[in-house]
């Protein structure tokens, strides 16, 4: 069902406020976020021992959090340390907790053993924070399956029919086959196209030579359970590294099941030109806004086709190299955890 | 699944009128009511044998109702007593009836066998429309089991955290426990709580004492298949039965389950002061309803909390006792239907 | 489930325009429908062969179809011609393809085995579009199975009491049964009922005795999976046929399923009086419309009747020999096709 033993985007970390408890359901758990006295955001199952009641739904006391049906209250290890109406706590009056990190304003959780939840294990993403890079967070819900946005973050072939007027470019960019490798955890995607027209969303940024063609790159890293780091941009044509009007992009995004069928989708597109320009960074977010509803639909009407007929066997052509990877590594991985 | 051999709910009298068919699903069955010449009410399954139409869409014509699909007509009794398109009338043609009994301002109907179905056995509700009380009849339609509606009602250590400034009082109240006795058919309650703030919604209309507290009694039998008849009220901390100030409910509350998942609430909260107000009934009322949103925000969250991972256990408490009793007739009574 | 193996309406051929992809499910396939340059309509399966995007979501380049996912365009055989990411196309890259036939306004569909496509099989409606005739074309959607709107359409008995102020008329007329003929792929029916109330959404346009009642006929075909080829009308009771103020009808309708609880229904009702008069056809037309949403809100709620208790049986009456001879030939269709 769902990879845990890997460290899944749970929020933006201003997603999390003071003094209110927050719910999340990731991988099929419901589960209540809320800040200690000291900020720190902490995680515990949504869901009281007592009958089974939301936690968000209640309060905060200091570092606890108190039921709205019963008053049981809980502290950030799930230990039950207050019941109202008798004077012991059994043992086993304990709320299942859940390891936390904010790492550049995402907030990450480990979904499985918290004992094999290694800090040193987040994707890397300075670029949402960095002084030299700008972005605007965002996040879309789906009503699909996360594996089906992966398949298609794994092949921007489709750049230049599902988004002519945003992102796409030309045909040309959907006959360039990126070369693909494998790292631990997902793959690597390199892909160069040169003597391109540039897309519709960044043309006016930069990275355009005289000729009206741009040399175009996209380097990225798809990482389980969905998390895709990339280094894209773009330079006139025939153009050296870091030359005249080169514009460079980080995106940075991460697909979390909430359930069988659902998906939260957390994104942001770092630039680093017209940093002190908001405007820019609107515009930006505004292609890939118009592009990432392209997609919604298109993904969308794809699984309703499914669920029509279950039997349907996909047919997998030489783009697909990098999503049927992808999708052996998430196999493998649940095969493994199913059976330790 | 439900009990049927015992009395249910089925409707506030005045919500089956003259000249006009009411359906109501009870315990998976949809039926059909409706008042014969002499204003008696009557009820069928609302489904003609013929091709399963409604009978609620049909007509009346005098004791009669026919179906509004192809004109079979049939008695208070369920028999067929006219086919327009022939003129034998076969045996089997006969929709199921049902005994109804109407008890103040409540239509109660047994939902089992015929044969069983004893008058006597009707809980008695006088309050509803005896000269000396008052109340505002009222219905709620829920879309979870009656089964955590009756654990919400067995269990009134949540009133201080669910129901803080409506008829919640302060978090002494959640600490003392109450007796409870089996009875045939249900549980009952006695609990005393003395020195206590009063709850919010009453406490303008007396039983306060000089102090500002008060000693808060609630009685109340709970009965298959969740009929709640409460004996509760206030008086001035320390002073004696009938005392000056001191106020009274009865509050009686009906569970009727509409099918596995959703339930018809009825209630009215009866009180005996301020009964040639208008205005005191409406606000006691607003205070009930006000805390049965609570209820009901609470138990919806909670069933969708429990649907989400059936195999949650709930950890029975010592304030569980009497809900746990409860189950515990249920459970044998619907083991005794299902092998008799 | 559907049988296949027959002509379906799929659609009022003004419903597929040019230059736009149309897409309907029939008997649980998404089908896209679009016409070649020379507006021919063609019919493929709505499902890509690669990654299972609906087709319809793309653009016709000529006679083809271009996925809007990732490119793959198709011809109107289903036949792969062009996959934009590699040169070679797999034989096995063919998505389902349909025969498709237009006559008289109806665009019907083969869905069964392509060879057994014969367009001689396709029932006559030439008054659709016949000059002698006028009518209004139209559609409605069930959100139920076809089965239950087929079983409407072979029992006018309820005529009476369904529509007492539209279709309707007197009560004896569901007192005459029709006579009832097996002819390949359906039945027959003819009734007459002679001295009669004339129906209110005709009574106005002629028919009607100097006594006020008319002759009535109704002598209709009911062909799998669900087409109904009405002749009816009425004339002056005691009247000789084509005597003065005789007036006719000929009704088309047919039912196709979408799903196994959804159903496309295409109707018309053409008429051979005041056809230079477009307030004729469209008043004659509101009469079936008000008709036919009673139909749909008895059908619907006998659905919901049946749902609620899957283990009901009908009881059968003398009025219902033609739907269970029909209900025997569609379960006799579906028997032959599993086996073949």
């Amino acid at each position: 069902m769902f990879v845990k033993n890997c460290w899944h985007v749970a929020a933006w970390d201003h997603e999390i406020v003071e003094d209110k408890p927050f719910s999340r359901t990731i991988a099929g758990e419901a589960i209540v976020f809320w800040r200690t006295a000291e900020r720190r955001i902490v995680a515990i199952r949504d869901r009281c021992v007592h009958r089974g009641a939301p936690l968000s739904m209640g309060r905060l006391e200091g570092d606890h959090i108190r039921c709205r049906y019963h008053g049981l209250a809980f502290d950030p290890d799930g230990r039950c340390v207050d019941i109202p109406s008798q004077s012991t706590i059994p043992d086993r009056a304990r709320v299942q907790s859940y390891a936390v990190e904010v790492a550049h304003r995402w907030v990450w959780i480990w979904m499985g053993d918290p004992d094999l939840a290694d800090r040193s294990l987040i994707p890397r993403t300075p670029w949402l924070d960095h002084p030299d890079w700008r972005c605007q967070p965002d996040y879309i819900r789906y009503d699909t399956s996360y594996l089906l946005i992966a398949d298609n973050l794994l092949d921007f072939s489709h750049l230049p029919f599902l988004h002519p007027t945003s992102l796409g470019g030309s045909p040309d960019y959907a006959a360039v086959l990126p070369s693909i490798e494998r790292i631990p955890g997902g793959v690597r995607l390199t892909k160069w196209v040169r003597g391109t027209a540039p897309p519709a969303y960044s043309a006016k940024f930069g990275g355009v030579g005289p000729d009206g063609l741009v040399d175009r790159w996209m380097f990225y890293e798809f990482l389980a359970p969905g998390i895709l780091l990339m280094d894209s941009g773009m330079r006139p044509s025939g153009g050296e590294p870091n030359c005249a009007g080169e514009i460079a992009f980080r995106g940075c995004q991460a697909l979390t099941a909430e359930t069988i069928e659902s998906t939260h989708y957390f994104f942001a597109h770092c630039h680093n030109f017209g940093i002190d320009d908001p405007s820019v960074t609107a515009e930006i977010h505004q292609g890939i806004l118009t592009a990432f509803a392209e997609d919604q639909d298109m993904i969308t009407a794809q699984q309703r086709n499914l669920a029509l007929d279950p039997g349907f066997k996909m047919m997998p052509l030489a783009v697909d190299a990098a999503l049927q990877q992808f999708r052996a590594i998430i196999s493998k991985l649940l095969t493994e955890e199913a059976a330790s």
